[in-house]
């Protein structure tokens, strides 16, 4: 069986006790977060979100630089005003290189991926430091609070990175 | 205070009942979804995951062209056989067009987006039809399944766009 059929199997369970159908588009708690595709991480469980509360951006790595048109449309029209940033320890990004996934890709797909830029990372605490910075320095970003995390996978706990800005 | 702190409080009692400290970095379902970022969408309670099971990529729309990085990392490096696509009715990618924001952000930022593509979308069915597609023509990501969606904000509820893939 597909995990897509496992997915309409538990999504059936959800129906049966679905009661947020009057939720308004933008988010209650007018903050998007910013955190990392991994599995291990759950946000709305780690951060204690309830349906209708936040945008959640996710990508490989939780990088800003990625998440920059989210951010954006975000604000200019669902009207949040805070950012939140989570990436977290163990994670993918720490394991390889912009040449590394390049050369693979080009061994094995036979293609050419040399113009994505794939964003790893070899300093976890450095890489919430930049993507903090990569929105703040953007033009297109509102001056709003941002507040970095690292997420440990080990026990579930959230750790500031750096000032509040 | 600011919504960062609201999640510290429920970061805590996260912890306090965290049992999860000895998963594994491959997702364990192999599967990726890709999602809209939506505050309405929590794709863990709708589609039944727990941590470990799978990569979560999301972003304004659930549009698959933003989430090639994303999914080109999740299959290449940590193992993900099967995408699954979710889209959303009331989708706030539907209020608006390219024009629209980028007139916004020279009016109110005074800055040019033109160079950004926001890839709103005019018809909710089709847009999941679109991304389906662009995943399937690249040659950047391998032949799995894909299956599209859209979730009933009103419901609850996830319905198949199109036939399996």
């Amino acid at each position: 069986m597909s995990v897509a059929k496992e997915f309409e199997a538990a999504n059936a369970n959800y129906v049966a006790s679905f009661t947020k159908g009057d939720l308004q588009l933008p988010p209650q708690r007018k903050v998007a977060v910013v955190a990392c595709m991994d599995a291990r991480l759950d946000p709305a469980r780690a951060l204690g979100l309830e349906e209708g509360d936040a945008h959640v951006i996710r990508n490989a790595g939780g990088r800003a630089s990625d998440a920059l048109r989210s951010v954006i449309i975000s604000q200019q029209l669902l009207g949040t005003r805070e950012i939140v940033i989570v990436h977290h320890t163990n994670c993918g990004m720490l394991t390889f290189t912009e040449d590394v996934i390049r050369d693979k890709i080009r061994t094995e797909l036979h293609q050419n991926a040399d113009h994505i830029a794939f964003l790893p990372f070899g300093d976890l605490e450095q890489s919430v430091r930049d993507d903090i910075q990569i929105l703040k320095d953007s033009p297109l970003v509102l001056d709003v609070p941002i507040t970095g995390y690292v997420y440990e996978v080990e026990t579930g706990k959230i750790v500031q990175i750096g000032e509040n800005q």
